[in-house]
């Protein structure tokens, strides 16, 4: 009997959180790779917050998803079968092979890499993949952190800004991350960060303002919503502030309020500047240096908050705009 | 008898719009200049959308006026009496010297500039004052229009849109004015502008939608509200959104909607960036040989709308947050 290819596909477009049943499990034969192709076992899948975009076709940044198509997910496995003259039976890879235990590639239609045998897999697809590229990018283009500088960073103790955090104490910075849970703070002070935020028992304003006297040169945004209004309240003059994600709104049904005190910019002469990694394709190169070497010195600590079994790949999405994981959400399949 | 100084003080922190009764007429005697003063007789004021924040001390980004100041304001008048070794009587100066029709300076507080002898007072204090300034620093530092590109402007026949868009031009790009009233679009067209929206009879959405169905490169806002929200949602990608003012906020008595769309700087790998002129100060000497320059050759045009009597000037406050101005609106002392 024939392998079976176990995926899951795109049943509808969520409605407010995602729900179970918004993807559909589907098996269907595992087919053999033609001429050029290569087949892929899957070993890990890493969900994203944006998913819930990519499911709502929203933003327009990457190719439309249709009802029914397997959902887009980034994964790590193993060529299994090759009929192409660079991926050998045995290597490593890592690419957006979707949510499915087995992928037929060709390296062309969507970049496809090798993963370095010295790397382990959950780490390759965590800090060394979009969720680190995000960081460095964001960070190198946008945040500008300099020695002295105070950053700020909501959704601290998620892959990216886990990341971005320790990025910006080895700039020097004096870093303050906010977090919704005692565990995930007592992490991020673990990482270095220099002051902790529980953004759900603390008041974050009153917090912000005792720690940022001069204001914040950085505010690094996960999360949008009322935590971008309060960090724009505490801006410093010339201050940077990354959109990187909005996971309070993901999840909304209806218009949700955008950022009252964006007059702020002005009078700090201050910038927001949004950005999909993609746009930052070029950087990736430095990207993956800087962040192998930080790796290998130990000088950046990381994460991966691991279910198990392929079926549980809905549920470690859910978790993710729950905030139940700590570090990057993965699936070993 | 001593000759008079006829001032508005501020008497009251406004509320909503900007009431007569919010500026205190006020005579004092007109003091003779000390050793290094000079002693200036008001031909001209300006007045500025800005002054709403200067009368709340919102922003911070200027020294606090309290109840009883002279209210603050641009003005160029001409050197009555001096005991100032670089100022003298008979100099054409230009400075920060108050809603008064005298006011004593010496030139170390606050900048005082000679003004040009072949340059009309009207035309120094509008296009060549903090409104031209403030049209270039904004676009060279932020907006950066390169040829082909499309640049939409809003508040576009105040003093400051109307410059931006006519230096949009000169950078080759497409130029979209928005402004309300059609006397307000036919003088924008006159100007050069591509394409003129009434926001007050046509549907701006629905128009930027057809307009620009490739994105719009630079937005420049100088109302926020619906218009900011509006624009937010057609950005071409890479886009730049030069916050200068809020009129639409100016009077509000609650607190203010924020931009709904601002996620899209996320998706457009956009950056929305806010200034005060002030922060550009470096840059002024030259934005003021640009705009000399284009004055010269006749590539910029301009209108100051002149009120006639130093006790017109509350009057003409309110005039700029009816929209009722064309170009800068200034006061003839």
């Amino acid at each position: 009997m024939a392998e079976m290819n176990r995926q899951f596909l795109l049943n509808a477009r969520p409605v407010g959180e995602v729900k179970l049943s918004d993807l559909r499990y589907h098996e269907t034969a595992v087919i053999e790779p033609g001429d050029g192709e290569f087949l892929v076992e899957m070993q890990y899948l890493a969900v994203e917050p944006a998913m819930r975009g990519w499911m709502e076709n929203r933003g327009g940044y990457m190719a439309p998803l249709e009802i029914g198509d397997v959902m887009r997910s980034f994964g790590l496995g193993e060529v299994v079968q090759s009929r192409h003259p660079q991926f050998a039976v045995g290597d490593r890879v890592s690419g957006t092979f979707g949510m499915q235990t087995h992928a037929l590639a060709n390296g062309a239609d969507s970049p496809v890499s090798l993963v370095d045998p010295d790397i382990e897999s959950a780490t390759y697809l965590g800090v060394l993949g979009v969720t680190g590229l995000t960081a460095y990018c964001g960070m190198t283009a946008i945040g500008k952190p300099e020695a002295g500088e105070t950053v700020l960073v909501s959704g601290a103790a998620g892959a990216t800004g886990s990341v971005v955090g320790q990025m910006a104490k080895l700039a020097g910075c004096r870093v303050i991350g906010i977090a919704g849970s005692q565990v995930k703070c007592d992490w991020l002070s673990r990482l270095g960060f220099d002051e902790v935020i529980n953004y759900k028992t603390e008041d974050v304003d009153q917090r912000i303002k005792r720690l940022c006297p001069n204001g914040v040169d950085v505010y690094w945004d996960n999360v949008g919503g009322d935590l971008l209004d309060v960090a724009l309240n505490h801006l410093a003059m010339g201050a940077r502030v990354v959109i990187c994600g909005g996971i309070s709104r993901y999840n909304a049904t209806g218009p949700v309020p955008g950022p009252q005190n964006y007059f702020n910019l002005v009078f700090k002469n201050a910038l927001m500047q949004g950005f999909v990694v993609s746009h930052y394709r070029k950087m990736f190169p430095e990207a993956v240096q800087f962040l192998k070497e930080k790796l290998r010195a130990g000088q950046l600590q990381h994460h991966e908050d691991i279910l198990d079994g392929f079926e549980q790949t809905p549920v470690a999405l859910q978790r993710l705009f729950r905030g139940e994981n700590l570090g990057k959400q993965l699936v070993r399949v």
